[in-house]
């Protein structure tokens, strides 16, 4: 086959590509205009975006050509998702789609439901989304497309990720971070990124800011940021493709290239990794004018080009121009199916990359190796009396499951920079930080195959991991709790793209994201009030109950069992709050277990109401607000021996909803009898106290909760004032205890007086000397 | 004076902020080392950050003698903010600090003050922060310290912004986003930002990227944000004093040939700013080595470098050395002030950093002149009867905003490219969308002087607004809803920074930060799934009540009064969520503006329960949830005349919650009488129900409160068909209303037979002609 053969067929696939693109935007009858097109065969609604699409088709078809002429294992990362009419169109001419989706034939019948679907009721997303076979990547939400193409090579050595980044997207915070990306690349042990940016000049109105800068800013840019870039630009079909062809084969061989010399030799430096920038019209090959206005390569193209047909019927005549433009009668034979000379430029089977299986990861996941996690039991003779440091515990854990998974490569940290920080540092005895870029003699464990990823971006951290567990690996993030929000947004994707793909047959499950928040707000004493922020967990159970879980374990055992636990599940997205600090021992290991297992209960050993009506439950959750709690009620049963307490911890929060609203929650006879349906509750939790009465207000007994919790009340400070100030401290709720207890109410005064003095005495101690007073210092409770 | 003197006083205050700084960390006594240190002398608790601190003092010192040498107006903008300690020993050293807090003297006395205060109970905070003279930016969340330095230099021509970038902030997406701020950025009338991107090596406890990249790869990055870097590294005193200020005027100079240069001729292109690149050891000057092990330089210099000193007292000799080696001594006369001729070296007044009037915005804050909104109002002689864009319509309002402030060149609109998409598209009347990069011919209102700022990053479009407002001018930004969440941590530490500003005396009010939420969940049934997300108020509640309004009017004229009512604000973060889909009208103007002004209240009009005790209240607040729940009201008058239903609309969310929760709260008897104590409310809430109950959980009549609203289902499919997927629609509330009804509930079967018949009328139509029905397309509600 010579190259003028080679690219005639590849611009009859990309033609084809994006007929079938404009067909889904605007068809819902008559898909190969056998005959005339009229305003019946045109959906009633248009929606779409047609700008992006025909750059997108046109990537994916070289892509195509180079997979099989190299044999490579690709996938196809759509930053512009929002053409997703594109990527879908790619798959449905690969026949992956038809695979999947059996009613969406390759015929005529199977491409009018491929056309009407989109957008429709009932149909498919108009972005790049989890029905589509061959993504990772929700189109919708711009900014992640690089993070999750490196997450998806990162130790898949073999595998390829083709990444269009829109000049649009390159806008984004994270976009423009995740160009470092590649200094946490190894082309040793790794996969490799070809990022290719797509200048189409326009988002929905303004100009780009990359699109308007000179080649050779742009050029310096890149460069700067690690990469050796290729220019195509231009518009003519012919040329583009030979100018595309040739970049990539250039590009492809570099990177070949690069690895070859890394596996052969072992890792050296970090290579300049080659790109491409593509300079293409914004909807190129559409309509070029539209009532009188230019419409290619201007930001009119962006979504739907031609509209109005009911007003303007010569638009129906442009549309059917446009589409008989691409000469559908040359790309599809009689019944409908892609002429199989033009089929035959598709990669077969698995390579193709709609049917790659690192785009439906769980397909290839592999439990981990799980080591026993009882060998870091804290022993617990008596609650309270064992110290301990419940993140260093947990970190010994996992770096046991790092080990144990070492030769499998399937395990990875991610943190800003706050492994050791946050008491991880265990993790270090195994493995190290990864970095390619230069290492110097004193840095601690910095290596290029390292497995614990720091950078101080949020951002990363989550896309990253995001990219590894959706091609079917596993991953665990730990981060300061405040500033987890910065990647509130794309949680939301992440549970959202969850939520869909649990109900998508031929999507396999995936292992959970797990969060480990901790500095958390009670301990941020030293950070001060920009540090302290709990509200993750307020913004992470909006998403739909499925999919999130959110512990709170409060000491070192049951945070073992929880991590145990979070490493194994599917599909979730699993919150452990959790603190750094040295602090009491509640549980030894078995009743641990035992009390994550249920979720929440009471914990008799701390109660004195044995089995009667209590004349109030004091209820915790959270490390420091069962600290707290249990200290209020050891001051309760010395001083006010007659007043029947019980305590209840909860560790599993969604345990508290309604089993209708979480698959978690206990039935209301089991929540009943744990909190009473007339005893007022006074309740120690770790974040916003609403979000406890959210998730009980339909309970009988919610009318008596009290909670103390996080008031948005923080400076620099010791640990105790931090209580105090947001009166979630043994002083408070104690006195909040005997307040709500009618018997108590008038004859504990002399007790609340004591309460209250105690208080002073705190406030006069901390503001003299700086540090807690003694008896607070030694935060053990004892029964 | 010559170059050596100067550079030795210049020493001088280096030394001396320095010696502050260490001060602060370590000493509650003895501030002047008048005696010999001991255990005595040093906080019991050691806390705050001293790694990035001599750099920040190294360049504040700098600064200080470009100022007072060229006059310059200048603002320090110290990105590692966690070198609280050095920005505030600099702004004690200038005399401000002891101004605006006389508590804290120049002399030995205020110096022990001002030791003992830091990161101490009661006291200051670790980092930057608003307690903080002269700054603007709360250094504890990395990440937007260049967005903050432009949005203070937009239109303001003379003002200068030295922006320090750490190498670990750098890594954030935020901060490589905002390079490109200089594309937005007019050399004709607005300020500069001189960007000094600070390289000390390390984060907590890993490498940096930007320091492990070669020198030339750097400065290529930097060239391609469109800088010109100019190199300062290395770390011995003298050689770095002399490097830094060659630098810095060459950079001065440069800075003033570009802006002269556009002052005269125009604008033409947009020009290579400079910038400094400071390469220096973390903890600099600080101890070589402690207990063998090296920290200067390197990553253990980064909090507090000597620690442990009850067990380790000769570590207590350690820190005596370290600071008598700044000689104290030269730097401090008897009585403990700063030597003269030191002190000298400040720029006076307010040319001083830390009493620059801008980085006190509120000093410099003017009304807006605010044209007649009701200018605008649409017509509305029956409810329901006219039809509008509700943001369209404040678009113009909007415009005419811009227009009589144009002069005074201090009110901009943000949003990621969405101005135009938000229906917001009257401002381009006035004005243009900003650009200083390429623009072409057929660009559509892009210019280097315009006023509506659009990148698609919602991180700059906030932290530009955030940097303007503190600086003391006005803004507004629309984005759509699902996508504020990008910049919900931005906005925690925005609500953070006025819930603290407000409680310091010298700090005056500036102008709220409002919020257009658009393009909202309940249309975005185009985008799809992705786009769906009504938590950032769930998110902006967290924050304290003093600081936070939530708005939900229901169409075109309450939406004015509201935006009206947020431009006259001041220290508040205003939501307002508002549609820009034609929809019906319910208030004239006076009726709307009465409406906002009370925040919620009994829609008479609509009601058919004439003073007496409705059988059920329909309440709801958002522009469809409105729609939604008149249509339903319509359907049960027609169906169930004898039905008797109340109509309450929310448009200021805040009323809701109680006197003490909120300061719009309403009182328990006003609620009750509206809400009535024991009636079902029905309630069709735009966002997430959870937050109606969390906002209502205290009144008497919550338990019968039924709120339906968004729960997260949702696709790419009709708009209607959005509310019926979540059960906001007419046909399930009017359902909901029935059967919550004892008197007809059991009567009334027909009609709910009805209702759900209409429901499979719906998913059928819709099904197959991917539209709603025209009854519902109609989407009148007729009374």
């Amino acid at each position: 086959m010579t190259e003028r053969d080679d690219f005639a067929l590849l611009d009859a696939w990309w033609r084809a590509a994006n007929y079938l693109s404009v067909g889904q935007i605007y068809l819902m009858d008559n898909p190969l205009l056998r005959e005339k097109l009229s305003l019946s065969h045109i959906k009633p609604r248009l929606l779409g975006h047609w700008g992006t699409t025909p750059g997108l088709n046109f990537v994916y078809a070289h892509m195509n050509r180079a997979i099989a002429a190299r044999e490579l294992d690709a996938i196809f990362i759509a930053g512009p998702g929002h053409g997703g009419p594109g990527v879908v169109a790619n798959t449905y001419l690969e026949g992956t789609y038809s695979e999947v989706y059996p009613d969406i034939g390759r015929n005529a019948d199977g491409m009018k439901r491929l056309f009407m679907q989109f957008s429709f009721p009932g149909g498919i997303p108009s972005h790049v989304a989890p029905e589509t076979p061959g993504s990772i990547h929700e189109g919708g939400e711009l900014g992640y497309s690089l993070l999750h193409a490196y997450g998806a090579v990162f130790d898949n050595p073999g595998l390829l990720a083709c990444c269009v980044i829109g000049d649009g997207e390159a806008e984004t915070g994270a976009l423009a971070a995740s160009w470092h990306s590649n200094k946490f690349l190894n082309p040793e042990s790794d996969g490799a990124v070809l990022p290719i940016l797509h200048l189409n000049g326009y988002k929905i109105a303004g100009p780009t800011v990359l699109a308007r800068i000179p080649d050779e800013e742009l050029a310096q840019l890149l460069r700067g940021y690690g990469h050796e870039p290729y220019f195509v630009a231009g518009h003519e079909p012919a040329q583009m493709h030979r100018l595309m062809a040739a970049a990539l084969d250039k590009a492809l061989d570099e990177i070949h290239a690069i690895q070859a010399s890394a596996r052969e030799h072992g890792f050296r430096e970090r290579p300049r990794w080659p790109m491409i920038v593509l300079r293409s019209p914004k909807g190129w090959t559409g309509p070029r004018q539209v009532d009188g206005v230019p419409v290619e390569g201007t930001f009119r193209a962006h979504q739907v080009p031609l509209t109005g047909f009911s007003g303007k019927p010569e638009h129906v005549g442009l549309l059917e121009d446009w589409m008989r433009s691409y000469r559908p009668e040359e790309l599809f034979d009689a019944a409908g199916a892609l002429r199989p000379e033009i089929a035959a430029l598709a990669p077969k089977a698995a390579k193709r990359m709609s049917a790659n299986p690192h785009a439906n990861g769980g397909l290839l996941l592999r439990d981990l190796a799980m080591p026993p996690f009882r060998e870091h039991a804290v022993e617990v003779a008596v609650p309270g009396a064992a110290d301990a440091q419940a993140t260093r515990v947990a970190g010994l854990f996992l770096r046991d499951v790092m080990r144990r998974n070492e030769a499998a490569r399937n395990f990875r940290v991610m943190g800003p920079d706050e492994t050791t920080s946050n008491r991880l540092d265990a993790l270090f005895d195994v493995t190290a930080r990864t970095s390619t870029a230069e290492i110097l003699a004193g840095d601690d464990h910095v290596a290029p195959d390292g497995r614990v990823m720091e950078v101080l971006s949020e951002h990363l951290c989550q896309g990253w991991l995001e990219g590894y567990l959706l091609t079917g690996r596993h991953g665990f993030f730990s981060c300061y709790e405040a500033f987890i929000h910065i990647i509130d947004s794309m949680f939301n994707q992440h549970a959202k793209w969850l939520k869909v793909a649990r109900c998508i047959g031929w999507r396999r499950p995936i292992a959970s994201l797990n969060y480990l928040l901790t500095s958390h707000v009670w301990r941020q004493d030293h950070n001060g009030f920009s540090h302290q922020d709990p509200g993750f967990l307020d913004h992470v159970v909006n998403k739909k109950a499925e999919v999130v879980r959110v512990y709170l374990p409060p000491d070192a055992n049951t945070l073992l069992s929880v991590v145990d636990h979070c490493l194994r599940s599917r599909n979730y997205v699993n919150v452990i709050v959790a603190g750094k600090q040295p602090g009491p021992q509640w549980l030894d290991i078995e009743s641990a277990v035992r009390h994550c297992t249920v979720g929440l209960g009471i914990w008799t050993w701390a109660s004195n109401d044995e089995d009667a009506a209590p004349d109030v439950v004091m209820a915790c959750a959270g490390d420091v607000p069962t600290l707290e709690a249990l200290a209020a009620v050891d001051l309760l049963r010395k001083m006010l021996p007659e007043l029947k307490v019980r305590v209840v911890n909860v560790v599993d929060l969604m345990a508290l909803q309604s089993p209708d609203a979480h698959p978690h929650g206990r039935p209301d006879a089991v929540f009943d009898a744990i909190f009473t349906t007339d005893r007022p509750v006074i309740f120690a939790f770790h974040g916003y106290p609403s979000l406890i009465h959210r998730l009980t207000y339909k309970r009988a007994n919610h009318d008596n909760f009290h909670v103390h919790g996080y008031c948005e009340e923080g400076t620099t400070t010791t640990p105790f004032d931090m209580t105090v100030l947001n009166r979630l401290d043994r002083f408070h709720l104690a006195a909040d205890a005997i307040a709500r207890v009618e018997r108590f109410r008038n004859s504990a005064g002399h007790v609340q007086q004591h309460l209250r003095d105690k208080l002073l005495e705190h406030r006069a101690y901390v503001n003299v000397h700086g540090k807690d007073m003694p008896e607070i210092e030694d935060w053990r409770w004892t029964n």
